[in-house]
């Protein structure tokens, strides 16, 4: 069985390499697949994004396991939740919310029965100490009703929000890629009432025109497009947009007609 | 079967994650092994560099995947090339030109059919929705002439060129590595008219002695060497050379007797 | 069977990937897990710490691999060392030592058999050309002592000390990790004999309690904790303690009653 694991304990630690150890003890026949351990610490809503974009690309009924936690220790529920074709096991803070937007819910468990975890769990690492073990013993045929109580809500998570107002969106930057890519809240979907000669104004620049792809326009100069994962992307040909407009997280982008 | 993956993609956000599942979603079965996902952005002759250094290690019928792709939505074909023992997936770029250098390529398909892609074929992220499918279907014996047309030329890539006059070599600074190594395009066979005592300049400094290993000279002395894939090098016993003499790709370096 | 990995070759280069393909060459079942390979360069005492805190998780029977080798084409051994449910191979550097502290050392043997190498060892790069191989011909069953004579001795390695004088310990930061959580060489065995209400001097500021967990504090106070490994931790709730206390490796810690 396939788990995939997304995080926010970075490489240069044993953290990951810990989590691997803990769950293959349990089920060494588990095959890992990392999406990222490099999501900003504690970055909840950017854990969101890059998991919504991900989890289904990977073959039906992989457990996917998140681990952004900066609750880690105080109260905080840790759930499984089982939707079609996927499974998910992560801290109860918001980090599903993307993923499981108008999808149907299958059933939540709360994940509290101690016989699954290690035997010492530490405050601080539950990563090793409990979803590792968990994972496995879930890829080994556990039942999720053997792990804790059903619970029927998650809980709330607010998003940075997309307005519309006077015929114009008003959204926010919520991801940077390595490439310098500047990722927005904008959905394909709401762009449809607007032709190709949108306008799109990031700080005091406006760009004219929605691109299909990055060599639509010359080297070094800005556009913008639809990205692969579906949201609208500012971004130049063969160079860093965010460099150029040094921007961060949280910017305001504007759509007008 | 393995396959070997090779991007430019970094590990930053979900771009890796991405292509292994939408791999294993078509064969779940693959081993899939990271070569680096750390070159440069659109860097096609380091890549070309680092595989060369590497395929050659990986045990027989390994497939290797290469995704770096400035190209990405232009026109640019994506191929699959056959040489003995070895198979290569790669836009047509010029990124394998060091691979296949002196080989005997026995085919190479441009990959058209899209039969193997998946269903949404995104402009900006062919290694998710072309080359993660088509690989996997490779392994799962798919022949190459199901994927397109057979070809018989690849694109020209002229690499950085190594030059002699008056028995001296010119050559320049390909790769610095994580140790703030320097390597050049220098391979051993050119040094083979060389004695050990030879000069390597590199901007106002000169290295008098080929070394054998780093540990041949005291700490903080900088040295030069064959390295372990075969090219002059220069560096230094327990610190970086790339700090001390505060250097980029492109420098020129020159061998003399 | 399980190879876990540590090394300090970054994963900016080829060289992991490298020592991925000869292990894969030799014995393509294997099962690599990656604990890091972001020590710091030659940094045998961080690798030390790193593979103490993580190779009592692995499955037993795991090979754990241990590349950190500054002395790598000088004298120095290559051994493998067996213990009750795990092995390690790895350069006689000291790196091998907190993870065999208080262990009963069931075998040594100094790896010498050049059959089990790749068949041109290069200078400068033994973890794909020795070390690779060798792993993965003992995951092939390969007995020990036909990889090369048994030892008795490892050599000798003293780590940075603990003290205590009048009452007060004195240790030192042993990591930083990605957090900025500041990690000290004080174990919690050490701090039996002190109440809750212990002082931890760090530069000219005091912490006043022990805390169990992050939370415990509030968002930017300083805290310290026993962490998940055992050693007394400062850290900020949500915040990096290294970017407040403006601190590295060696400095100075004293815990006074």
């Amino acid at each position: 069985m396939i788990v995939s694991l997304l995080t926010d304990f970075g490489l240069d630690d044993n953290f990951v390499g810990s989590i691997k150890a803990a769950m293959l003890n349990v089920n060494p026949g588990i095959q890992i697949v990392d999406i990222t351990h490099n999501v900003q610490p504690h970055d909840i809503f950017s854990a969101a994004f890059l998991l919504e974009g991900t989890y289904k690309y990977f073959p039906k009924n992989t457990l996917h396991v998140v681990v952004v936690d900066p609750g880690v220790g105080a109260e905080r529920k840790i759930i499984v939740v089982k939707i079609k074709d996927h499974m998910f096991l992560a801290p109860d803070n918001g980090v599903l919310a993307l993923a499981l937007k108008n999808k149907t819910v299958q059933k939540i468990v709360e994940v509290t029965n101690k016989k699954f975890f290690l035997s010492d769990v530490s405050n601080t690492f539950h990563g090793r100490d409990i979803f590792a073990p968990v994972a496995a013993h879930i890829t080994n045929g556990v039942p999720l009703n053997k792990l804790g109580e059903e619970i029927h809500f998650l809980r709330e998570f607010s998003l940075p929000d997309v307005s519309f107002t006077d015929g114009c969106i008003n959204g926010s930057v919520i991801h940077i890629d390595r490439f310098g890519n500047i990722i927005t809240n904008i959905k394909e979907e709401f762009l449809k009432d607007f032709s190709k000669e949108i306008k799109v104004k990031i700080k005091d620049h406006t760009i004219e025109r929605l691109s299909l792809t990055y060599s639509d326009v010359q080297k070094n100069i800005p556009l913008c497009l639809v990205n692969s994962f579906g949201y609208l992307e500012i971004a130049m040909n063969c160079a860093s947009a965010k460099d150029f407009f040094k921007i961060e997280n949280g910017q305001n982008i504007q759509v007008l007609k």
